[in-house]
């Protein structure tokens, strides 16, 4: 062999920040304001923490699991379970406990590290989790004090102190897990996405690129994505290899508490789901002399389509580019980007040209392969007409579910994403539907995601949801469920006439009703098999059906 | 395996920018003025001449050799040979005819590619090439009617006509050869780096990182660095990867053409040895208002040691960032990068700080590990004060020479680089010199690169080179051979007197001597090695020892 055959071990990135900048500052909200540590002392006490799991008997491939807010601790966690061979187990701390039981047992976890402050939701599993032996519990200022029904609990400060600061980080094959993480499953049980050192090593280097997510080590980043949702969006790693200042904000989850961090900490990039960013604009909108942003330059976007509208706001107003990324946890997860300028030709595009194509899924991120195919597998042309299933591959692609191989959800060697996309001529990936979300009416498909996005344009528009509804004549037929923004007057005929035009007339929604909330699923998407059922539960009927 | 085992090939990379950008040109400077194709025309030759070579018998492993200055064609072999699984050979054109022989010879090399201005360099090998069974001419303008004595030559025009503009490439192992290039070989005969698909692979994400070169889909790079020094310090994969707008300046190399195809390609960003920039900037000096660069914001420099003077002027006069980088043949090449701000601590630094800061060779790129030892193998400390031998390991960096071991260029997994460095607490490794190159004195060392960066300092002075000459007592002592600018008047003495400001005085050269010019190498670096002969054939003496 004539290069050398190092393997791509998440050791060889994380130790680096602390090496080149170890004065920098990782910062976690708490009750008493922000607690700051070095980037030197986080990275020492991730070593401690590998020690004393070590000491507690997590081996090479154990399962260490998370049931934590976005934080220093977590962080520690990310990078001493992943360094010493074990594996990161992220727990959504917002899933039912049946759910969390399952996903448990099924991940057979040795170790749980929790908050303190959610102590009481995972309680609701005591006796139900029998492969845990030892609970690890941490404390944020007001909550030293906590106690618990669960058998062989310890302070996380207690754990790891008096360890040693220099873990020797073993040599293991490059494929070896480093991380799991279970999809919310709308359909089934919850399954195991297991990532490998490999495919995240090459995740993590592939978005520091500057047309990916473009992150430096002058960078502030705030971590809203969930720490235990699709690998945090890879941030943490990324952040952590170039030593960036991180700001992460716990159970602080509420907009004005947000805004306060990025301005207080000098945040220059935040990464959440579009509806923490619309409610930082409303926020901003009816308060313009609270908040002032000075440092921030980029908003990343993921999860859902952020609307065109809300991507020109921030630009317009703020002068904050919205990156927008797709992905799924089975992609580990970014798969796609669009930035307002990803090519030559944008640099003399007006910023409404630009906004259109930030608000697409995006171009495919360098060593993947996204198609889209018809149901006979044949692939579709890349017209902006055409959609069909998404089918994605590449080295940091999902090849199957941990100990749940599920064969449907695979073809050739490809991911079966479950989205159904176009690709226009430009190359972008425009995410149609989740294909089971789409609506067959009459033979043909009507996108719910491409109606979403127009009616939430109409002022007084707070949020859309668009679901099929069973209809004996055309299969399916679209009903929107709309909230309304506070004091809006809104009538049905206005939604259903500002849908006029842009769609064909058995394009247009049957009914709009005006609803006080929507259900979300445990990531914070909008639940569409839930609205679904709710409306046959309640026996709704369409207009022409009464 | 959980995860998606997709080989790391540079196919995967090398046909996304086309696809992406296929209107982007690629120029080429060429007798008649800037020829240009676009990216889609590039990479469609380039699956052209795979076939061609594929049907003239070029197997996966075989060795494809280019003997041609920066250009399109030049940039379709190492897409279409590398892609096809086969090893683009770029032979260094500035090689004297006995050691492009002995590297044609050792390579085995199947095939050459030569740019028709050349062809005259080649056939002095007429009749000693066994191996080679074609040679294949690519012709610019004004040199479409070559003809040669080498046999079994074709035009590169009449090759790959009529090919199909789709091949298949081939799913191999990711540790498959892709790339060779040989070392000019200060010593003993020149030596191999083969270059693999992995290692390149990850050299090309990489580098693009944004704190490394940055590089973005918007950028137009002037390739000055030739495309046969150390895999062309990576840039031509990466702006292939990216749709980058490409220029490249083919035989016009001297400061004015270079400054024109600046000018008139809109280049942000190019890359090349200091003493290009230092040609640049002399002229930029002498015709103040003839050079205006409005696009250029980055020069990366590498090779040798930009002094920070350089670094300075470039900034304050033109406000282009000079990114510098060093590594090796034997790392792919780039193992450490220094930027203007590589830091957050940077942000608040001031223009000398961190020009100081850029001459440094820089901090290592993620992924590799870089450490001093002593002649013991015991690590050094980071203090900026001990210096040692610098070794260097991780996934591009060499581990043997293609069919030539030398263990002793390597240990127990490290790559021996031969430089000696220090590395300062803040992780910058600095190069102190080559290891041949420092002079021992009384058993002290002294760096001849730190007393040329100074020397160079002083006005008048437009290049210093500073070597050992034997001496009776104190073993080595240092001559500093010295080019004046034009019209300068300098004395020996004020060369000295200029040097105690800042050396202790058995640190001074004992002697300094006005030249009109220094030998390089094949690689454009001072020729120390022929300095040091020619004053010993020359029966140099000491001032001392006269």
């Amino acid at each position: 062999m004539t290069m050398q055959q190092t393997p791509l071990l998440m050791h060889r990135l994380m130790d680096r920040g602390a090496m080149l900048q170890p004065d920098v500052e990782v910062q976690t909200a708490t009750e008493t304001g922000v607690r700051s540590q070095t980037m030197l002392e986080t990275r020492n006490r991730a070593h401690q923490l590998a020690h004393a799991l070590n000491d507690a008997g997590v081996q090479i491939g154990d399962r260490v699991a998370t049931f934590m807010w976005n934080g220093a601790r977590h962080l520690e966690a990310y990078h001493a379970v992943a360094c010493m061979g074990a594996v990161v187990h992220t727990l959504n701390i917002r899933l039912a406990p049946v759910d969390l039981e399952y996903i448990i047992n099924h991940a057979e976890d040795k170790v749980i590290i929790v908050d303190a402050d959610i102590l009481p939701l995972l309680e609701k599993l005591a006796g139900k989790m029998p492969s845990v032996e030892k609970i690890i519990v941490a404390a944020e200022p007001g909550f030293e004090n906590w106690s618990t029904s669960l058998p062989n609990a310890i302070d996380y400060e207690e754990f790891i102190q008096d360890k040693p600061k220099k873990y020797d980080w073993p040599e293991i094959d490059e494929n070896s897990a480093m991380g799991l993480c279970y999809t919310s499953g709308t359909t089934g049980k919850p399954k195991g996405v297991m990532y490998t050192h490999r495919a995240n090593y090459l995740h993590t280097i592939s978005i520091a690129m500057t047309d990916v997510m473009g992150l430096s080590a002058t960078d502030t980043l705030l971590g809203i994505v969930p720490m235990f949702h699709a690998n945090a969006w890879g941030l943490p790693w990324v952040a952590t290899m170039l030593g960036m200042k991180q700001v992460y904000p716990h159970r602080f989850m509420v907009p004005d508490h947000l805004a306060r961090l990025i301005m207080d900490c000098d945040v220059t990039i935040s990464a959440g789901v579009p509806t923490i960013w619309q409610g930082i604009k409303g926020l901003m909108e009816s308060k313009p002399d609270q908040y002032k942003f000075k440092a921030l330059g980029r908003l990343t976007c993921g999860g859902s389509a952020p609307p065109p509208s809300l991507i020109e706001w921030f630009w317009n107003e703020l002068g904050v580019e919205m990156v927008q990324g797709w992905g799924m946890t089975e992609t580990s997860p970014l798969a796609t980007i669009s930035r307002r300028t990803s090519k030559r030709k944008h640099l003399a595009m007006s910023d409404a040209e630009r906004a259109a194509n930030q608000a697409k899924a995006g171009l495919p991120i360098p060593g993947l392969e996204i198609e889209i195919f018809d149901d006979q597998w044949n692939p579709l042309p890349h017209d902006g007409k055409a959609f069909g299933e998404l089918l994605i591959r590449g080295p940091w692609i999902c090849s199957e579910y941990f100990n749940n191989p599920q064969p449907d959800k695979f073809h050739d060697g490809w991911l079966v994403t479950g989205d159904v996309a176009k690709i226009d001529p430009e190359g972008y990936i425009i995410i149609t539907d989740r294909s089971k979300d789409l609506i067959k009416s009459g033979g043909e498909w009507i996108s719910s995601v491409d109606l979403e996005n127009h009616i939430v344009g109409l002022a007084g528009v707070a949020q859309a949801c668009v679901v099929a509804h069973p209809h004996p004549k055309w299969d399916e037929r679209p009903v929107a469920l709309v909230i309304k923004k506070p004091g809006a007057d809104l009538t049905a005929e206005q939604v259903v006439s500002h849908c006029e035009s842009k769609f064909a007339r058995w394009q247009l929604p049957d009914d709009v009703l005006f609803v006080e909330s929507i259900p979300l699923t445990a990531t914070g998407k909008m639940d569409k098999k839930v609205v679904r059922a709710q409306l046959e539960a309640d026996g709704y009927q369409l207009p022409d059906q009464r």
